[in-house]
């Protein structure tokens, strides 16, 4: 039976919550690994956020959390230590216990968007990117976009500022990237990345000129729900090669299973 | 899928937790009936409690709560409504969310105790009980003895003054029951309770003198580990019925579950 007095519990906080995929995702894991563990999804109003994560950090068998929006730069600041994936965009999507019950802090988000496209025999190394969208997800894919050698990155933002910080940001850390503010544009480019929620929700505009892609280009889009955005229609119509969202959360669930340690062998809540 | 971002969750708050029945008891009641709900043990350290409290209070989607030591009364304050059941002994072992957000109490204890007896056939009303442990289960269940139609009741207790000042307030509530402190000695009796933890370890000693046990006594033990109890076996050897403590809990899940109307057809959590 999962969940149990002595199940390991795990919290997935946003506000709202109930639209979140990985609490869904996690209690599947478990479920198929036959661990007595629970992904608890909690939400809380802004306001009560400090009150909140006070109680939760009290709660001694709450052993990690993912976190989503709007809580994952506050948390980071809640943190005692951080992966640099982390720290680098002052940005926690999980954190978990430390024995002396305070919260470490890594990000995902990057990582899981690299494993989809390396799983998917898509090659960055020495690729052109359009990236539009430097907001969280967007700065952490930015800079492991570099990491796994992106020889060029063209960032777009509504918010021009952010944009620009972003890009030198992780041109100073990546100095042999390329990377800039353009227009999005994905003209002269190998791979073009949506990484903003514009295709949500019916009646979006689309997230770049779909007029610029040619069929040797790979689009990517990070919206799980629609799998199939209008970007991603547009571009199959453009004869381009596509990348849905789900592979992005499916291999951060990895990586957060791993950070999380959830298979341990030492097992029992105290 | 049970464990959605959609799924209702309800705590189980003990300190320690591991040992908890309820959580396993409840996840599997939610499997059984197809519902998309968790129940999750946390556990918080006593000096923390007041943050623990805030926090969960502030994650919205907790829509109830089960309560067990140490945290009984503590919790039972923190209610800004309560069942008769609960006040009259100031201690709640369940709670669920009100509209504004404030929590309601009630407690089971003593109905799940009741419930059990009556499934199992035996009669309470005109019956003469010793009942060894007047602490916070033992209250709950001197009253839903008095209530259900007992016509004597002997209490007993380490704490004299405890079961003395118990007796008064059952008495004053149910005049009908001759309530009043006594030894632990079930002659004269027909049924025996085990109120107390005495019994849960290798090595305690006996809750009551099993030499005053007849035949046609029946003998009750809330402990429900070990299922067997040194007091039910030498209740056995004197030809007594017997009647395990599994039973008060499993009609105590079946009552939460009304109370937290976990079958509710309005679902989705916000």
């Amino acid at each position: 039976m999962r969940g149990t007095g002595k199940a390991d519990v795990f919290v997935m906080l946003a506000h709202p919550v109930d639209h979140a995929k990985s609490p869904g995702d996690f209690n599947a894991l478990f479920e198929e690994r036959g661990l007595d563990s629970l992904m608890v999804p909690l939400t809380c109003k802004p306001a009560d956020f400090e009150t909140f994560w006070a109680g939760l950090t009290a709660a001694q068998n709450v052993r990690g959390m993912i976190i989503s929006v709007p809580y994952k730069i506050a948390v980071f600041e809640k943190c005692s230590g951080a992966h640099d994936r982390a720290a680098r965009v002052n940005s926690a999507n999980s954190v978990r216990r430390l024995p002396d019950g305070s919260w470490y802090a890594d990000n995902f988000d990057g990582v899981g968007f690299i494993d989809g496209l390396k799983a998917a025999n898509r090659q960055i190394a020495g690729k052109r990117v359009l990236q539009v969208g430097a907001g969280g997800a967007g700065a952490s894919i930015a800079y492991c976009l570099a990491e796994a050698g992106a020889a060029e990155i063209r960032l777009n933002d509504i918010d021009a500022s952010r944009a620009a910080k972003l890009a030198e940001l992780v041109g100073r850390a990546f100095p042999d990237c390329r990377i800039a503010v353009g227009p999005a544009d994905p003209r002269g480019m190998d791979i073009a990345v949506n990484a903003t929620p514009v295709g949500m929700h019916a009646g979006d505009p689309l997230p770049l000129d779909v007029t610029g892609l040619t069929p040797d280009m790979l689009v990517v889009d990070i919206i799980m729900e629609p799998a199939e955005t209008a970007l991603l229609q547009a571009a199959e119509k453009a004869g381009c090669q596509i990348q849905r969202g789900r592979p992005m959360m499916a291999f951060q669930i990895e990586a957060m299973a791993d950070f999380f340690d959830v298979d341990r062998k030492d097992r029992g809540n105290g």
